[in-house]
């Protein structure tokens, strides 16, 4: 892959923009030869911007649901722009989509919207505090709930009073979860959940009935409000709260990435319980309430309940995730592959800095597919069996040359998380 | 004015939203009769959903600055968002968006994209503390930045921990400033300043130099950051930060609302020294790197460098306050007009619960100008004389019926803030 345009834009972004960029999308962590920047996106693929084709399998890490620019759901939003969008007040489409989501997500009773994932968690928070008069939260422990202070991963720039009170639990681990709760004590105001562990850099995990059904219990015995994030995983598991799946209901759920297949809106539902303090918080944006964003949700959302996406985007993945793990114990290599299929993390055994999968991952992307070696990734219900074929074929090679590279590898320098075994 | 529309949505709204709306468009706090949702908006006007036309002076409550469905603007939008709007990475228009703004922000080398005002200046807080390694902020009382945790203005839902370590001072107050760096003492990471006094509920005030440049000097005799956030001023003052009129350069700015024309998108801006501690800080977001707002903001921001968008906003904001000031007297009313003309508040003198403003505001609206009783407003530059010709009869028009019904009003008891003289 040759990148001559992509270096030089690395070169301007260095002097404009901090380190040359930030945030999730900072290729820095990633294998060598990553494209940092994007010129086109349509259906499964990106071009970047020295015109290679890639297969994305990161869908905008998670935005992306039936497609880049798919044509119904672009249409809502540019119709609705041209009518209004960010106006003096809402349109009357904020009434049609919380009627819509709440239909569909069944233990809410209301909706309100945002713009970031961290907009709905946070306020999941007030609204928590507001209902209990209390502070103390319970959280999993490596569990992404959005980059504001309250729940930043990383220590610069954050005061230790803004993580105060914060009690921390292993997905999954009933005892450990027994502990936080019993360790916030009285100041407990909400238990926090992924709807399953998707932490980057390990193995995920589905959640297990017995710890949804505890959580749901320690909330009811104390009071706290049990707040499932469904900002990744939501409408890729379930049409409805992925919860649903194993009967337990949260009482506050946050929502936004797919909702709206990449246009920007996020949301927080809530039941009965949780209205009154909802309605004492104050939250708001300057561009939470505009229209078009909105229009795109709703049209993505009839997408979600009239169409077989999510019985085609789970084929998809188990078909790649069957063909991954044939082609690499061909070539002698075992995979750990964690998570729903349609949202699938693929680590390599015995690769404890991650040199085999940075070298597979940069292997793969020179072959036309873009996949990440330590976060989940993504399938869009634009994607097909042929580019799973794709996919595969480039894995097949990606392997063989791991094969070869393999003995000479020396230590991944890139890498940025904890050493795994 | 007829509002069955807007009743009927009302309804349905109260039953899946909070309160039935929430937040700064929320009309619950304005006087009776105002819509609650829109239709439809272009250029200066808005369109309830009962018909209704309405010349807005609230302009979304900042993002208008160019019109609505302002068409090089939306274009361009469009054009971006057929090409690829939020994909893997960023597209190369982040890369000419931190140019720009940095070849239009004297103070600034730097800028860093997000989608909220408040994710602007929370950034701008986290890059404060880790450039410093402190935690205490120094701000203005009744200033507004954002509804995050640390600086949302009311307690519900808000752990005190959240607004630990903030020390505050009266805006343009020198000693009160100085008192509250006193106080921060060595813990100082920050001083946030409005570039002018834009309070809602009291008079507005334009910053004294010597307030300006105190705070200057205190930042630099403390090492703390000094942070203006233009997210509500930006570009209604100067083509540059609006400091830079009398000769102030912060270390930080944030921007948001008019840069993109209402399109979603905020920054943050920093000089060479805030590089490094922005470097190190994690900021983030689903939606941050979406380049079909960036393509936006780069329209608006050419219509702002090579327009006289700001003479005539200006000129139209002094013409309306010279009208509305000989009308009022006509009929014997004093009003407090205060803040830039073209981001006018319009107060009553003697008016402590706001009944004489209330009853205006009302009349206003029914005569079909959108004006706030006691947020500061915003003139577009779609806005024309004519326009300003029209918000001046019905201005004559609700001052003549305000004489009338003066005598027999009755308490206010829709006004939510301060009582005021």
């Amino acid at each position: 892959m040759s990148q001559p345009m992509d270096r030089a834009l690395r070169a301007r972004a260095a002097r404009v923009i901090p380190g040359g960029m930030y945030g999730h999308q900072a290729v820095g962590g990633l294998p060598e030869g990553y494209p940092q920047f994007f010129a086109r996106a349509e259906g499964p693929f990106l071009w970047d911007t020295d015109g290679n084709l890639l297969l994305d399998l990161m869908c905008a890490y998670g935005p992306q649901l039936f497609g880049y620019g798919n044509a119904e759901i672009d249409r809502a939003y540019v119709e609705q722009m041209s009518a209004g969008d960010a106006m003096t007040g809402p349109s009357p489409l904020m009434v049609d989509l919380a009627e819509t989501m709440v239909s569909m997500v069944g233990h809410a009773d209301w909706a309100m919207f945002c713009k970031n994932g961290s907009d709905a968690t946070t306020m999941a928070l007030m609204v928590a505090r507001a209902h209990t008069g209390r502070n103390a939260i319970v959280r999993a422990a490596g569990a992404y709930h959005g980059s504001q202070p309250w729940s930043n991963p990383r220590p610069r720039g954050i005061a230790p009073t803004d993580q105060a009170a914060q009690h921390l639990y292993v997905y999954n681990d009933v005892v450990s979860l027994e502990a936080a709760v019993k360790a916030a004590g009285k100041d407990i105001a909400a238990i926090f959940a992924s709807p399953y562990r998707h932490d980057v850099f390990v193995d995920q995990a589905l959640p297990s009935a017995e710890y949804a059904m505890r959580a749901r219990e320690l909330a009811n015995e104390t009071g706290a409000l049990l707040i499932v994030d469904e900002v990744r995983a939501g409408f890729r598991i379930a049409r409805d709260c992925s919860w649903s799946l194993i009967g337990v209901a949260p009482d506050l759920s946050c929502w936004g990435k797919a909702i709206a297949n990449g246009h920007p809106i996020s949301a927080l539902m809530g039941s009965e319980k949780a209205r009154s303090a909802a309605e004492k918080i104050y939250a708001t944006g300057s561009y939470w309430f505009a229209a078009a964003a909105m229009a795109a949700s709703l049209a993505t959302l009839q997408l979600v309940r009239e169409s077989d996406y999510l019985e085609r985007i789970t084929a998809l993945g188990e078909n790649l995730r069957r063909g991954l793990d044939s082609c690499a114990s061909t070539h002698g290599f075992a995979l750990r592959q964690t998570g729903p299929a349609q949202m699938p993390l693929i680590l390599f055994d015995n690769d404890p800095d991650m040199r085999l999968g940075y070298f597979w991952c940069a292997r793969m992307v020179a072959h036309g597919v873009y996949v990440h070696p330590w976060h989940n990734m993504f399938l869009s219900a634009a994607m097909t069996d042929a580019n799973v074929e794709f996919a595969l074929d480039a894995a097949a090679k990606s392997f063989a040359e791991l094969a070869e590279a393999a003995p000479k590898l020396g230590p991944n320098t890139r890498y940025p998380g904890p050493r795994l075994g």
